[in-house]
């Protein structure tokens, strides 16, 4: 679907108004409603297709640097795709915290779109450490850890600060977390 | 001046009309173009202020809980900072990235403003890593990581993910690379 995609690379698409929105994807407005309901829906679908084009590109990352059922090499990958992510041209932030902090609104449907972002990566370290025989305490603990760490490198990185260090720094942390000194 | 102050629990104020923060602030828009110049010059003013009473909320909790003169006690002072902050009933993000992420203009004064907050937390713990005789090198990149902690913890907190998790594992982590074991 053409009306989606061509939208994909704003930051976000909460100040683009109806008419905005028709005129960049060309399509109609009836034709619009017919497929979203509202510009409320609109912004969801678009969040939908940002995160599984995002997860897309984060596994196939993965998949290719990774050791193949190795939970350890899969977490570092995933900071691996962090650093490859952050030093493009094109990296503009994280569109699912820029919605989220746009709206300042927590009940709504896109915000919800926005968290269920942030608790997929949670879950997706979770899952991993738990591979690795943490305790399910420590498992947490770590998980928010390296949750901090990934969001925290796409906001310093999308601030401009700490130069090109926001993501190699998370993922030797990461690195540490995970090699058990911590 | 209480046209700042009174709009000073507020996430952002850039979804603000002029004529809302006339009316919150009791000021005629005569007087705030006297002061202000512009509504752009109000956020930035809005800003300035926003960061000295941070920094104040900030230094106080490191002077009441470091050890005077112990560089690694006050980063870890400074995650207890945040650890408090987060748990506040009235927690809602940090405005600073707010309004960053809000703009979507690197070069808008405000997003400079707002930049100007995290360089300086940066510097507050790349200083103290310095003092604590590490590298160069060594101390940016754990400054760097440092911050990626502290700005993700935020966010992470802000989204509601990993439970009342994110600040403390940002300090835990925080402790380990003060500790030398990284």
């Amino acid at each position: 679907m053409a009306t989606l995609d061509d939208v994909s690379q704003r930051g976000s698409v909460l100040d683009l108004g109806i008419n905005t929105l028709l005129e960049e994807s060309g399509v109609a407005k009836a034709s619009l409603y017919a497929h979203f309901g509202s510009k409320e829906q609109l912004i969801v679908a678009w969040l939908e297709r940002r995160q599984e084009a995002w997860f897309g590109w984060f596994d196939a990352h993965v998949e290719k640097h990774a050791r193949h059922g190795d939970p350890a090499s899969e977490i570092d990958a995933a900071f691996g795709f962090l650093e490859a992510w952050l030093s493009r041209d094109d990296f503009a932030g994280c569109p699912f915290i820029t919605v989220y902090v746009q709206l300042q609104n927590e009940e709504h449907p896109a915000a919800l779109e926005s968290r269920r972002y942030a608790e997929r990566l949670h879950a997706y370290f979770f899952e991993r450490l738990r591979r690795m025989k943490r305790p399910t305490g420590r498992a947490k603990e770590e998980a928010a850890a390296l949750l901090d760490l990934y969001l925290g490198a796409v906001v310093v990185g999308q601030l401009g600060v700490a130069g090109s260090r926001a993501a190699t720094a998370a993922r030797r942390t990461a690195r540490a977390i995970l090699s058990d000194v911590l």
